[in-house]
């Protein structure tokens, strides 16, 4: 009885995910969905990524929560446009959520859009935002064996970036065995390991998405 | 038309949990629903408590994981009763599961339940599952500005425990001031802080745990 109410509901979401795609990809504009448990830094590696490219691309901001608008204060101080959705409860963003915020900036400007989900595992990946890329951010202190509990969240993504490597010596957490892992359930995967309080290892994953950002714009003028 | 399902869905849930309830305080039963983001520490919190605890009264535990019976082995290689639930998906326990958890295991020979629920901090609060407790773990390296963006888990729970006070000297994390707004959330929660990894501060949580538990028995004799 359940499974077509639930059904009906994503089917919809999806219509309006692929509207959302449309829209963005006419502006020639990379979406990327940040997703990730709540704590792990989705808003401190928007931060440190927005000072690595800033002077690259244009970059945009749609922060998602349940309650507060503390992460968009920290994005609008950034000076980069921003939008904060309140889902009021909800667990996660849909893509009608994100389609009035999109409505909100200044799209025509921007090459390079993060959309932050809420802070959540399980739910985020069953609604598709009209988002090009899926990204997920693993906490180090959260420990190693989150794929084995999680597995529909590292099957999904893009990519992985490992946060918080800078606990590595006061944690038990087997980076090579966590690799081996994820790339076991994902296997086309990329995975970054870096530290949004130290900056190591941010280089190499803005690199990695001021290409796609790139290829994205490129695409768009052919 | 949405909101009408869900309540058909959640009233439901809420007869078994009443009936899981009715259960559990005819054994005289004390059954805690833990609730944490993933990797807070629920398991490891769970196995601290039944070493500070299993010469002093009997426990047992369901697990709740999404997937994976990682948890329910650590538990069984303490010889503690346990059942594992896997969700297959669903980002909550639901007094439904936990029905059938609870017949698979020897009620009439347990003081103390641990109900491990899924790794999420939104949508396990909205499933009665018939505990006596809710209790949240906060993991210190999740940051101090928890209760602003989930503020529903924050107020419905009996007790916070502060896990991983070993890594206050390593990541930015206000203890008084967490202190503050968890109790301007809820003001009759307890706090207590621990590690699970030096132990510290387990005996409070574990004195208080059994003081609970003593008193459910006693109500039960009478």
């Amino acid at each position: 009885m359940k499974i077509p109410i639930v059904e009906d509901i994503l089917s919809a979401n999806d219509r309006l995910a692929a509207e959302n795609a449309r829209l963005l990809a006419d502006q020639g504009l990379l979406a990327v969905n940040v997703m990730a448990s709540p704590g792990a830094g989705k808003t401190s590696l928007i931060v440190q990524t927005i000072d690595a490219l800033r002077d690259h691309t244009r970059l945009g901001v749609i922060e998602g929560d349940i309650a507060s608008r503390l992460d968009a204060d920290t994005i609008q101080a950034l000076q980069i446009p921003v939008v904060q959705i309140n889902t009021g409860g909800t667990c996660h963003l849909d893509a009608n959520m994100v389609h009035g915020a999109l409505e909100q900036l200044p799209l025509d400007v921007l090459d390079l859009l993060f959309i932050e989900n809420v802070g959540n595992l399980i739910c985020p990946t069953d609604f598709a935002l009209g988002e090009a890329l899926k990204v997920m951010i693993a906490s180090v202190p959260e420990g190693d064996d989150k794929p084995y509990k999680y597995p529909g969240m590292f099957a999904a993504v893009d990519a992985i970036v490992v946060n918080k490597i800078d606990l590595l010596p006061y944690v038990e957490f087997d980076l090579a065995g966590f690799r081996q892992l994820v790339t076991g359930l994902n296997s086309g995967v990329q995975v970054f390991q870096v530290s949004c309080t130290t900056g190591e290892g941010i280089a190499a994953w803005a690199d990695w998405l001021l290409g796609k950002t790139t290829d994205r714009m490129a695409a768009n003028q052919t």
